[in-house]
């Protein structure tokens, strides 16, 4: 996520739909912000809103919608999304407001995707079970805490582009999810992508990159 | 890079040359290695090998070509390649050699890419100026040393997948790389993928798995 | 900012009104201290100072101005501002609280400034546009958090001294503001000048120091 | 391995060969402690002993046998191994010296092993392949540098008890073996052991500790 | 711990009763894992479960216990404990909340423990006091914030295997458990072992991994 | 100092003799990048030059200048400084080399300046003598290593802008120079500016800044 | 501070009044072990307990007297404090808990001592000032936050021992007090002793061991 | 050690041997400043020196003294040494050097001390055996590496004042002594006051500070 306001030069050259990082802005900024991308028929995409933000912006904005798993408030109607496109993959409850941030600022863009959500490497029949059904899609993001070691198991079994999310769930030497990150760019599988911890948004964003220029 | 042997099962299931990492093998572990590729009738490519281990090991197999600005041995005939669809930046001759490790890995592949080495963000000008020619590759690699700004600017330029690169080469605060690496990875351009510091041949391997999905 | 109390003599040494730094301070605390700058006749500038504590610390003594944004509080009469000397950056709503800081600091002695608060890299035309009113300026700070490019792209840019101030805002590698931090001081473009993460203050001491030998 | 002399009382009391670190110590230093041990009649253990100054040791006491690739010395007979109780893993060449450095210790005790020096996570089917045999042994000592993953996987496919050591191998945030530290650490699978990087002396060390109970 | 639901073919393999990390999970989310647990006939430990966060479950499944200084919820009878076969060590009433989650762990586990809560280092005569007692145990596990030296002083001391627990208790250097996770890895002591900061339950899988081999 | 090339418009925007970083260069290389140079006319300074490659490069190019203390080449005249505007302060003979690279880049633009080579602040007293002397000058840099309190000191005494340049020298917790760096940021006196560890260059180019707009 | 108990067989031996470290322990825990001192005739101290907690216990044992800028409790009368014997400095008002701390561990062994409680290096000639005064003093413990130069500058200055303190008061690198700390340790002054951060209660039982040997 | 050249003033305030740092000083440098103390009939002692570089010094002055174990010179009569007043305390021959830069520090200044070089804590006997002799001396300096636990340990048995010395030997944690460091700050132990990372100089200094005001 990057800090934002409306920059529709911008938005036209990336093709992107930038978010509003909500995280450090008050619901006030917020509420402005939307309303410049409501005026000029922009959808928004608003990450990291807790439910007590979202629902002092909900009075003032009543067609915002907030996404509670994704932390996400989102303004304007969403496209249909493509038959799903890519995998999304964590390996437990925890990581699920990273993957579903990822999920959403997909959907902003159009493209389907599926969960696969109970993978973690510790279970490793599950993971190998799911191998057919992900060789059917074109990118996979793997969002892991922890050791972080999912994206790296995947990388030496499948052959698509594969985009690593460390997420900051741990305790210890892996609480804020800087031993996922380090494990992630230390993989000893070749070609794994890699974003900043807990940036579902910004793995999105990766991807939409990678597919456009796909059949 | 990773650990490595011939393994053609895996070869086949990713459809990667994958590397041999030659930086902690001795001479004789690289010759015993580079004769099992020559006997299967595969290219090798083994990568960070200096001068002198690179002269070691020529004495013993004539046939294999030491790439010298790559820091890499090549043994097999290496692949025609493609009109350029990568291309490769960086911001001067220090970073030359991660550089040249992913070219060389494309080119194992048959991907050809085109340089661009002097396009740091201090001298802006000069980036702005290969924007058009840049438009026409479909991937970008970027790598950069010092804060690592080169990938954040690009992404803010140009709508590719952009791979930054972390380079090892500096002093301070940004010796061994991790400056450029967190500030690839903290960029405030949406859509950045990273791989480990100098990792020339990870980003090539991304590059290859992003690249086979397109038109 | 320091630790601090009222001290003429060194006030008159340096020739600045040195902040009370309010973070650790109870109101009780600087109350005390804000009287002896009041009876003492000399401006009194408290930083990082919020709502609640400024309420509380205004119900003792009402003629304290509190500058919500830069969460500061001053007591006496400010100076009349110069015209702009100084060029205030940064790319976004979440360094603002910073950028208000030094302005504010600037202000306490008479010195006029110029915002900029919308000129982050990953948008490169909006501050491409603003370098000729740019020019026009003495001294500019640039606040950034993220990867805190924007210091670096400007001193690339312009002749003018620089001074970077890293901004804590981020998430996962940048949460804290070190990525920033590191980023300005590896920084390819030569001759910035960086202080603490968040220190607007400090980044306005030292352009006083800068201006003042200044025709 | 611990800093050390001959202590008979301890040695007894722990029931082990303790190991001279050899690392820091002179020619001169190792070989006088060595000749305490030989004449006291014990086995002795040196640990982390290159080429050149094994070669200057073997001149002063040339009993002494170099185990080139442990990197050790031992000067007295070595017991006669038991069937192998122990599974030495580790996915290539690079982590050979810290696995041999275990087998050498293992064998001082006269406890044997068996390695599997070709099983990283990233070709996982050879790992796989490999599991009913592990599943003969009683306990497994699992070395890895880059991420360090291959612990965390085998710990949730197999029941026995697992002890990590991160090795040092590795470039970018790999370097010195603190990735793989954290990641074995951090693991999501339950009841792995860690040692420290490179540590096959004290990996050795624990599996007698263990090993010493059982049937 | 590890993310988590319920797996019955991963609980068979390893033979371990897998805790729920309740940490970052809702109390809805425990309830409905719980659930699952019970329909399964399944003993379920919840582990990092606060007393708000217990009452909350509390109210939905009056059969849940709550280990409050363990800080963990089980659901299901516990099985009888063994003769006590671990000691639980630890140096003050701050270590208590970890060395209870290893107890409980145990417990679910049928195996019976004896803990010496107040054998710090600093008072070294306690310690040397219960070294007989000790000694009819299979294997310690030592818990430890500050500088962590108790396991250390320990491995010199008894022949048993000893699992380090470092403990997040401290301020200054040793806030988070970083310098006793340090220092139980450097120990000079041979054949210690270490599980992550304040992983009580992983001490326990890891012992339990150790004794089931034992006659 | 930037990586770099020749880049005249560069040049003429910021009014800078950009150093050619020579430490990751080969002798070459720097034989290349001068000759530009001297065909252009345009004075050369080539920073990180040990004895060994700078003797290589002269036998190629013998007008070059080796400036030992400085680790500096240079190739064209230097302008004649002016008058003293600059103070240089270090503690010892150990951060002599980081002051003398900034004496030499000030001198290559023409500035004068005087060095202050042993005013560390373990022996007050002789920084406290050379106090009338620095209130003379116009800018002061301060090169210190261990702690780094020299700059600290100093900007309690003088109302002058002071750039603090840490120094690598120092061993245990100051090797590297980062002990320093951090007490320089963190400094508790009002408006310091700091540039990267070592970085003699940087200083001299941010000082370059500040002097030009004054009378 | 360490985990405690009553241990009168250690507090006769060392000569201590061994503190209760408050902090992770609850006002039940607290009111037990003070109650043990109370039944045992011992003086009791406990450290890091705020005003609620303080309030809590106090309801249960009415004779504790709460400290509050030392965040401490005693227990019993406080011996007669000698004639000032050490010399307790800091920067400012933020420092003053951890100096509050060190008094008050000094009075419950009947050590007096003299505050300089503002002698920040920023104001270097308020230190100088009182260097007539310290100088009847026979130990000095400088506690200091931000870059910590105080106690390096002192060591310069007086020829007694001198106990540095580091403060985690701060922002940016100084948080948490590691800038301080590293400077403390790194420093140019020689013979300048150091414990942990915000350890007031470590500093002044160093204090008594220096001092008990003395005339 | 200090940066440093002969200051006869301050000599005098502090009263200490100022020792020359030799590490990063030329013999070229080393012997300017040795004749410097030659001329003013002053005791010099130079640190850090290195078999050859010792050699070069004493073709020079061949009446400097290398002190081969302590790597150290010294120019001029040394003082005859008090009966033992300092205890010197290690865990095995890693550790000499720093214990012997102590022991010619104190003894430059006519301070007797004794060594226990053999007494680390994995080892607890041997420790335990000599705590009568210990209790002689007036003050102890315990030097240890890896996990630095052998002050910790003494801090709880003797009531004399502490210095503990980390030492940078050790390997993964413990590499360049940080490790040993931390476990000293973060010590349950009463009142151990710690300096940098091998430096005995400064232990000794300190040591000298404490013992002047003895009887």
């Amino acid at each position: 996520m990057s800090e934002h306001r409306l920059d529709l030069e911008r938005r036209q050259r990336l093709g992107l739909v930038e978010a509003i990082w909500g995280e450090h802005k008050s619901a006030e900024q917020i509420i402005a912000i939307a309303r410049d991308f409501q005026r000029a028929g922009e959808l928004a995409l608003v990450t990291r809103v807790g439910e007590a933000k979202a629902a002092a912006i909900g009075q003032a904005i009543p067609e915002l919608i907030h996404h509670s798993q994704a932390r996400c408030l989102t303004l304007g109607e969403l496209p249909q999304p493509s038959k799903p496109a890519v995998g999304l993959l964590c390996g437990g409850s925890s990581d699920l407001p990273v993957l579903a941030e990822a999920e959403l600022a997909l959907r902003c863009h159009g493209i389907g995707s599926q969960r696969f959500a109970d993978v973690g490497v510790a279970g490793l029949h599950r993971l190998l079970n799911v191998i057919p059904e992900l060789s059917e899609l074109e990118l996979l993001i793997a969002c892991a805490g922890m050791e972080g070691a999912l994206p790296t198991v995947l990388a030496g079994l499948v052959p698509q582009p594969i985009i690593g999310v460390p997420v900051s769930v741990g305790y210890g030497v892996s609480a804020g999810g800087q031993a996922a990150l380090s494990g992630m760019l230390a993989s000893c599988a070749p070609g794994l992508m890699v974003v900043n911890i807990d940036n579902g948004y910004g793995a999105a964003m990766a991807a939409l990159r990678v597919l456009r220029g796909r059949g």
